[in-house]
């Protein structure tokens, strides 16, 4: 039987949302006070998503530690505690929080390619939350 | 790629589950407490969830502003500290969690025409939620 | 040595901010949208704070069950799924959360005199809490 | 219109993770510190979404009290406040909480044959969750 | 009877932990990665308790507009979307959350001069919370 | 000025609540289903309340990494994953929360003779929560 197995995480990042493609009003208009010119920033929740047979010697979807590992490894290693402005993800795209997700989506299906990543869902605040679907 | 937005709202009121097409002892039958006849009110979170693209200059999916006004002018300014079974929504049907969360459903499918409405979600208390999704 | 309990209950009820000591414009500008005509509603959730010595042989402060039952029966039945307006202890009093907090703290310390009561503390919505504290 | 439901229940559980299929050091090995040899326990969160079309008269999808009899008689009876190794369903299989999602998947498929069941859900802890959905 | 209020709001920030008191070297030490030189962010949740007695008229302790509006103009539009190292408050002084707390206190406490403010409590992450009481 | 600091932790244990200086029916008229014979469990939160003065050069009640490595070595290794009945705290006394929250403040105290502990508090579930409180 097919089982659906999300851990969740949090770490913390600072952010501007400013673009140069759009003039220095239309950033106020679009990003609104998160274009404030010194940045701001946010407890992220993050959940990864994966699914699979439950296997029947173990009882197991997947080894959690082998998520747990390429997480840390990929993920909170490279935003925790950060700017996400200076990160090498974000020099050329606005790190919103939906670049974010599809960020760490897309890191996630090369770190774990034998895994079925389900979903990648990203909390920024307790008003605001992004989920990125796997095929 | 695409991305799903989830914005969190909160409002309370209050309903008396009650209907003239039951008898008044089927009436407590089905509803139980809920049926007590000077009503009673809940604290309701609501979930709206909405997708799309994510625009390669903002890097997001729509405009929060443009949600947060439709659900501000459209839901809890219609809602928000009222007495459901006065409200014109409920004159002929009964102000059951199901029913407001398909009410949320459809007047914000009318005042977002352009934006892909994924999900309303309505939490009654932390033991109950209800879901409607798009198509 | 002192150990100080706490046993958190749910309910939900509704009211109208309204008092007859005041006009119909002052009740507006007290009480704002929760003077609204028809009333509304929350899910109360109120954390009952006990202390005493911890008893050597059964490592207890108290029977819980003792806790259980004085808020069910006095508090629980009283007040959930009812409208604050209606019930006995806000005939003459404004059932603003306040004054609940005070009602329930009263009767408990009635209801259980073996007891030590520290305190009574009432969550109305995610913003909003209240205590009283006992001697 | 179609709804889906989703009602929220608690309970308390140890268990041990070590299968007879694997030595010793493999136990170890795949299960951590859930191999401890007398156990340890968790507060487990159920949810449970139902699905249905909302009834004209009624407003609601099913009747709650049908799903809380099911929930009550058929898993928190069997599973509250127990050992998860020493219980039937985990007589030959390990009570991972994957499996233990599975188990509830199954018994409330069978007790609750006119519902259409949605989805288990049960988390272990704030950090994981499991899902088994329903066809 | 005496009561106390508690009201909650929420902001986001970002600071980096750096003092010139201290060698570079002694920084990292001190404040690990919070020393990070372009900065990470948080989600702060802050509460305000303030105590008096119930009025007998109102059935209120304040008036939570007043408290809503000293925190809404001298704190959240100070502190709220900013860089904490660049606001006034902190040129001298560095922006860790005990230090925010402080800062937070002693603005509230100017702010709301008739009212007796009991505690603020300012929660940085899930796992970190700070107050200051007081007299 | 003075601060209190508090850090929220997390472990899963289990364990059966049963004294040989009761009765077999008096165990069970007691402890009610926590005298179930093979245990149950439950995932702890556990918070630690310490104060200072804000040190005025770092800023800091105090180095959160003491308490941490105290925590972590002194209570987390002793307790998380574990079976409370099998651990030497234990022998001789029943390990209900009351007594683990007792047994933890006592621990911590020994653990940071230069720290002042105000507060430790242990929720079990949801419902329940006991503190433990320093001179």
């Amino acid at each position: 039987m097919r089982a659906h197995l999300t851990r969740r995480y949090w770490f913390a990042a600072s952010h501007r949302l400013h673009t140069p493609k759009l003039s220095e009003r239309e950033n106020r208009d679009v990003y609104g006070k998160c274009n404030n010119p010194f940045g701001h920033g946010h407890n992220y929740a993050l959940e990864v998503t994966v699914s699979g047979d439950v296997a029947p010697d173990t009882g197991m979807v997947c080894n959690l530690l082998d998520i747990d590992h390429a997480v840390q490894q990929q993920v909170l290693d490279r935003f925790d505690h950060q700017n996400l402005n200076y990160v090498p993800e974000f020099q050329e795209k606005v790190p919103t929080t939906e670049n974010l997700c599809v960020a760490i989506y897309n890191i996630l299906k090369r770190s774990l390619p034998a895994t079925h990543l389900d979903k990648v869902r990203l909390e920024e605040t307790s008003q605001n939350s992004f989920e990125v679907l796997g095929e």
